[in-house]
């Protein structure tokens, strides 16, 4: 089955301890789609400037990913600069500049509006709505968002989670919104308001996927080099809806292995700068990536004498 | 099997945003006593001042807890007074009076010298190498140790690791004693001067196991009230080494689930002030947390179609 994902399509410049990198490409959609499409078909809307170097989007268009609605528009990308510091688990932003994103209204073309799987990347939460308005009755609708957010399209993003049957957010961002300090306070705050699932990400902590009856826990995967955090999220979140896409199975037990998936996903985007390491990798290195996920967690359990 | 632990027995006075505890019984000792104890016979080693409630031991003795070891000096006891603001992660140490501690120097008694498993919890390395001088061969030797430890004593430190199997840590501290950020490099760092088997507790966030060849992780149980996390660490350690004492056996399998009976405790440790949750639960209660854990993370693989 196919995953439609609406979200930036971006030029990043990162710096971080081990190195630099300028106007790279990135961005929530890109990040997505080159994760996501391991594992299924996409279809990525967003929308770029004149500057934007398209044939760098050529490998993921190769692997299947739809650019029909990748709209180009006269004027600057969106684009970000931010450095990480020795610890690597916040950016600091040193520039944004939306450019053409400032004008950005989702139009998901015709072919798309049947996708059985969407993908609401952080953007405002008011164009999340637009593109629910937009879409048929789809199997899974998950929503990312952001502190910005939070702060600023409070009723709009109460508004949308209401909607949406998951949503992912970072475990700052958890607390904001809810005000309860406790994740599992928070998932259940939220999970009231409309979500069934509530997936919290803590970085190099690993990530959560809350349900009314069971929490599941995955670990970050312990690399020894990570390179450049940018983009971890939403390959997680390529990772976890390209493994339902693929699969079409939303029991618990394919659930935990998708987001076994999307923490792989993850963990391969931070070893290189933009999706270079995405773009490397192949089925087998998912594969064996999946299995240390296994070995790093598994235990047997035994009846105390 | 036996497991001897010398640490501290101390008198805590907590304040956390849920209550007040004063001068109730804790210490690392008491705590990887109350711990450990569910699972196997423990021998402790410690001092108390003449000021100590020694009736409240009583339960901890009735369930196994061997206190030949534990002398009574004139005095007082080591008293600490510390704070836990909201995020309950690291205490604000307000006083610390070391009394009758400050003279402690370990007399393992003669009946406690052949223990196969010793822990020598968080107390200066010189006596830690000191207790190593009194015991016969140990199947296994585990070590906890301190931020001020790492700074003060590093020599000491250092030719202690030499001599262990095992050392416990947190993130922190693990990162201040090798110089290095990332916790794979930094076990790596820790094995190559000793030990061969390195725990890294993140508090909150879980603890990873490193070995030669493998690394295992336990995510911490995500508790929907953490009441009070003095001697979370050393409830783990408890039930860690309570767990190999009681099965003496120290296979990659055996050792991981002794990593999960160390979680359990620690996650009970956390609920109430004090050793009070500790006293409570029984093996029942244990073989349910477990087996909790075990949902928290389990996740069947499944060969990519």
């Amino acid at each position: 089955m196919t995953v439609l994902v609406v979200g930036s399509v971006a030029l990043d410049s990162v710096e971080t301890p081990f190195g630099k990198a300028d106007l790279v490409i990135g961005g929530s959609g890109t990040f997505f789609s080159a994760s996501a499409s391991h594992l299924s078909p996409v279809q990525l809307v967003g929308v770029v400037g004149d500057d934007y170097p398209m044939e760098q989007l050529e490998p993921l268009r190769a692997r299947g990913v739809d650019m029909a609605g990748l709209e180009q528009m006269s004027g600057n990308s969106f684009r970000w600069r931010g450095r990480y510091r020795h610890d690597l688990n916040s950016a600091e932003t040193l520039e944004t500049h939306l450019g053409v994103f400032s004008h950005f209204s989702p139009k998901i073309p015709e072919q798309f509006r049947r996708a059985p799987f969407v993908f609401l990347a952080n953007i405002d939460p008011r164009l999340q709505l637009d593109v629910l308005r937009q879409v048929e009755r789809p199997k899974l609708v998950a929503c990312d968002t952001m502190n910005f957010w939070i702060e600023s399209r409070r009723p709009e993003l109460l508004a949308l989670i209401e909607q949406v049957d998951l949503i992912t957010l970072n475990d700052g961002e958890a607390r904001q919104l809810t005000d309860c300090f406790n994740l599992v306070k928070a998932a259940r705050w939220i999970m009231e308001r409309g979500p069934s699932m509530v997936i919290i990400k803590k970085g190099e902590h690993g990530a959560f996927l809350f349900k009314e009856r069971s929490i599941f826990f995955a670990p970050a995967y312990p690399l020894e080099n990570v390179f450049d955090p940018t983009g971890a999220g939403d390959s997680f979140a390529g990772g976890f809806m390209g493994y339902l896409a693929r699969t079409g199975d939303l029991s618990d037990d394919n659930l935990r292995r998708a987001v076994i998936y999307g923490s792989a996903m993850g963990s391969f985007a931070v070893e290189k700068f933009s999706v270079q390491r995405l773009l490397e990798i192949d089925r087998s290195n998912i594969a064996a990536r999946v299995a240390d996920f296994r070995r790093l967690v598994a235990f047997e359990e035994e009846v105390l004498a």
